[in-house]
């Protein structure tokens, strides 16, 4: 039995969830995955604030905490914002660490940079948790990629925006009032800029961009509109119409080679792969050559969604080292 | 670059889309893939038919010559029906080589039996193309099963029947004059018994509830009910009240561990994830421990998409091989 020893960056929601499952699932994963996960070391921001979920023994506030960790295998980046979880994850590579991340931020500006790191020191990134949460999109699409082209993606990247166009329309409340809910219910942050704005979805499509076509556009060429000029009323009149407004991101190869993106609500009719998609849920809609419209629909965020993909990226790298080698 | 040698078993529509794939993409694939992928010999039934889109030298309709291919590395078992499907599958693992099949009448029978003589002999079935053509679901679920429990199963598994009551609804017509519309526009075969009487989603069910849970009810204990007895009347009534027939494949794991599975015409409303599925397109909606509910859309069938997850099954085995070695 290989005993791998992992660490966790930031113990938000996120990083509390990758440490239940592990906790969790010890035992079976001895069995499923042939190794016995150690979760070495926490990183967080304040060792003092007190915490019932986790042993004091294993949070830390010094990254070199982390480094010094012998024959750290992984490290679990659940850190918000792009530093210090760009450096961090840089240094973790630099020392042959594999990296999982569920941060769109650092991820959309550093995702292309990390992985040729990460080829240079042998090393694999994980980044499904990146983007539409619990929805393995980005594992689909590399497999996919690798015999069909995708030339279209268009994507529901955003559960709060989803929520408020969803409750708008079915209960024929005002922006306002839903976000006020959605607040209370949690589906939407204290701040909800980044949700409303397009900002958070405009990330995410980033990162399927580098993914589908090795390339992003220019950021500032891309329209990014949020949800938050939407009346009752429009939504209304759509409504009659047999219509409904989706906040899409969109992004598709030209005919030069050129990419094409916007960040927007859209009106879509019945036909639209992502007219059924409703409250907290994301979706992506993947157009290729061969296969045609591949669409996937799942929770877009939350605790155990989120880290388990990223525990999940971890038994891919796993399965990728034990699997038979007689082809 | 490694010459790889492949065979395709079967010459009808999955056999020519993958002949076709791997001709078009050989030049992509000696890059991407990194191998030169050589389809050394194609099996057929009667080699005196005329053959425009393959060589003459590839044809043959000896099984032993396939065999007698040196280093043969996969074989495209696109063959319909039971047998010889699985003698064949069964000699080309018992020969060293990996198998990947469309074959849902052999492989829901013999899936298991095939992937435990494969363990044995060191080498790897691929079957993404027995269930839901181009949908990635079994793909998906072997991952997601490496770290979540999948506990329901329900999926449109049959693309002609999806399409006969999505007509029904939408055009108001009668199941006959569906179906022949549905024959003459090549969505339904000339005898469409297995697609419209449940069996053909059945037989996929069987291969989705061996995979999720290791094992398949009895099946003389499941239910399995075709739409030829829905009336248009019915469907009528169902749309006055906002409800949808749905063609559903089910299974779930009953609370002592026992499989309840069954195959049968449904209505579903609006929340459900299976309500938006219309036409050809197939789905399977997977309820899982920490993911929650992850609802997979696609082409259920095609020459393209079929054969390209057969390629990507292929790739998938290759990628396995070539991962960094360092976790």
């Amino acid at each position: 039995m290989a005993a791998v020893k992992v660490a966790i960056l930031g113990f938000g929601t996120v990083g509390q969830g990758i440490y239940h499952i592990i906790n969790e699932k010890r035992e079976q994963f001895k069995e499923t995955l042939g190794v016995d996960i150690e979760i070495a070391k926490i990183l967080v921001r304040d060792v003092t604030k007190p915490r019932s979920n986790a042993p004091q023994d294993l949070i830390t506030d010094n990254f070199e905490d982390i480094l010094a960790i012998p024959d750290l295998q992984v490290v679990f980046e659940a850190i918000v914002g792009e530093e210090p979880a760009f450096k961090y994850s840089a240094l973790a590579i630099e020392n042959g660490c594999n990296v999982i991340t569920a941060n769109k931020v650092m991820f959309s500006k550093h995702g292309l940079a990390l992985q040729e790191k990460a080829k240079q020191y042998g090393v694999q990134v994980g980044y499904e948790a990146t983007t539409a949460g619990g929805v393995p999109v980005i594992k689909t699409m590399q497999n996919i990629l690798r015999v069909n082209d995708v030339h279209h993606i268009q994507g529901i990247l955003n559960g709060t925006s989803n929520y408020i166009l969803t409750q708008m329309r079915s209960e024929g409340l005002a922006f306002d009032d839903v976000l006020k809910d959605a607040q209370s219910l949690g589906y939407a942050e204290a701040d909800p800029y980044n949700d409303i704005s397009g900002q958070d979805a405009f990330r995410k499509l980033m990162i399927l961009s580098a993914l589908a076509f090795g390339k992003q556009p220019r950021w500032e060429d891309v329209d990014v509109i949020g949800i938050t000029e939407i009346t009752s009323e429009q939504v209304d009149k759509a409504s009659a119409k047999g219509l409904r407004y989706r906040h899409v991101a969109d992004v598709q190869l030209g005919e030069n080679g050129e990419l094409i993106a916007k960040v927007g609500p859209e009106l879509v009719g019945p036909e639209h792969p992502l007219y059924s998609i409703e409250g907290v849920n994301n979706a992506v809609a993947l157009d290729t050559n061969y296969i045609g419209t591949l669409t996937l629909v799942g929770p877009g965020a939350g605790m155990f969604p989120t880290a388990s993909v990223m525990v999940e990226d971890y038994a891919d790298m796993l399965a990728k080292q034990t699997a038979p080698v007689t082809i």
